[in-house]
């Protein structure tokens, strides 16, 4: 397993993945999830990926073939439109997929993956979209302003309280880095480092990218702050009646 | 879905449920999932339900069944452990699942149900066993002393957080229902009223039972200083290095 996840804020764009692949329990290892592409100038794309190791690695070695290989019809640098990118990147994980489908269905392994590809090209807004395994896409809206692929259900209730699109970008940063920590403390099939990535709208670079591991210190005080924090506001929870001595 | 949560702590036993069932998102329904039975006063047993509607509710009515019935060879106020019970009910569930598997399989639903059993036998200690729809059971332990069925995930990392077995009872409740509340949030299949049980070690019968709305004070209150106390916590979070000019 894995677990991506990417905020879209009106001040730009947060993007987080965790760095642990499994096939099996004995079978351990660490990938990073998060993948830029060296573009033109006018545009930023990252792409965040889970599922299937294999497909999601051929996936990005075909898209960065594309951007220097003269016979793609597509790649990154000629689509006009994100979601152009993220059809194409769809079209390619599908593609991918259905090659290795038949051999691989023998043996019981699942070839799927997701993705979630998110930037902005000039003169058009940035955006974050989610590319199913089947190969089509959403993206994400005023009302649901971030999306998750892999082991998204531990991380979800915290990024549901506390996510809207006024958010700021650094506390989208850290509501995606407690989002993700609080993953790797309840499934092991999600572990460190966390890679984190933050994008200005008026930039069309990355503004910052960080990889941090538990003994990172932003990445200890962050944990260690967000414990006592949840510590504190239990402590605070209103007593029961009897607790009181009301009854 | 639904969602259930039993904790153990030195003190005695925290037990709840939502109370949402659907069979699709055009039949929901509001059902109580936690069932307690009128038993000799040697023993309190409660137990939770989660899965298949169908099979919970045969499950209890034949529990209770056999409570009054001359023919049952075993029942609630036989067994002499705790453990005895789960494995009597586990074999319940998988004898009403039986009957019923082949007819329901052609029409693709899933007949499948889990159970929490918990309580106390006199002179023996208190504990909570989860019942595995194929019948096994497993109980909890000093390192993990809460079990949860249905739809688990989105309320795990606050228990995991926060309960160990020297947490007051109180605490464990509190924490059951943000818990609870947590997941409600983030899921529609899970829904009020959540229905809460305390068990006090030295006592055998229901120290307290109530059932919250999201319009019940308590539960209001909870709720909103629970989400401040995330809030809280939240903006305490250190900046990053950029935010207070290090850079």
């Amino acid at each position: 397993m894995s677990y991506c996840v990417a905020i879209k804020v009106n001040q730009g764009l947060v993007f987080a993945s965790d760095s642990r692949t499994n096939a099996g329990v004995d079978h351990i290892a660490t990938y990073g999830k998060m993948h830029t592409f060296d573009l033109k100038k006018d545009r930023f794309v990252f792409l965040l990926s889970a599922g299937n190791l294999a497909t999601t690695q051929a996936v990005v070695n075909l898209i960065e073939r594309d951007l220097t290989s003269s016979e793609a019809k597509v790649n990154l640098n000629t689509v006009g439109y994100l979601f152009d990118a993220a059809h194409y990147v769809g079209q390619i994980s599908v593609g991918v997929q259905e090659e290795h489908r038949d051999f691989v269905r023998k043996s019981g392994i699942n070839v799927e993956a997701s993705f979630i590809l998110g930037g902005r090209i000039q003169g058009k807004p940035h955006d974050i979209f989610l590319i199913y395994p089947q190969g089509n896409y959403i993206n994400a809206s005023p009302e649901t302003p971030f999306l998750q692929i892999g082991e998204t259900k531990y991380g979800k209730p915290i990024l549901d309280r506390v996510i809207s699109s006024d958010t700021s970008l650094e506390d989208a940063a850290r509501c995606a880095l407690v989002s993700i920590d609080s993953t790797m403390r309840s499934n092991i099939a999600v572990g460190p480092p966390i890679e984190l990535g933050i994008f200005r709208k008026e930039e069309l670079a990355m503004a910052h990218r960080l990889s941090l591991n538990p003994s990172s210190p932003l990445y200890a005080t962050i944990q260690k702050g967000w414990s006592e924090g949840l510590r504190r506001a239990f402590r605070r929870l209103p007593r029961f009646d009897w607790e009181t001595g009301a009854d």
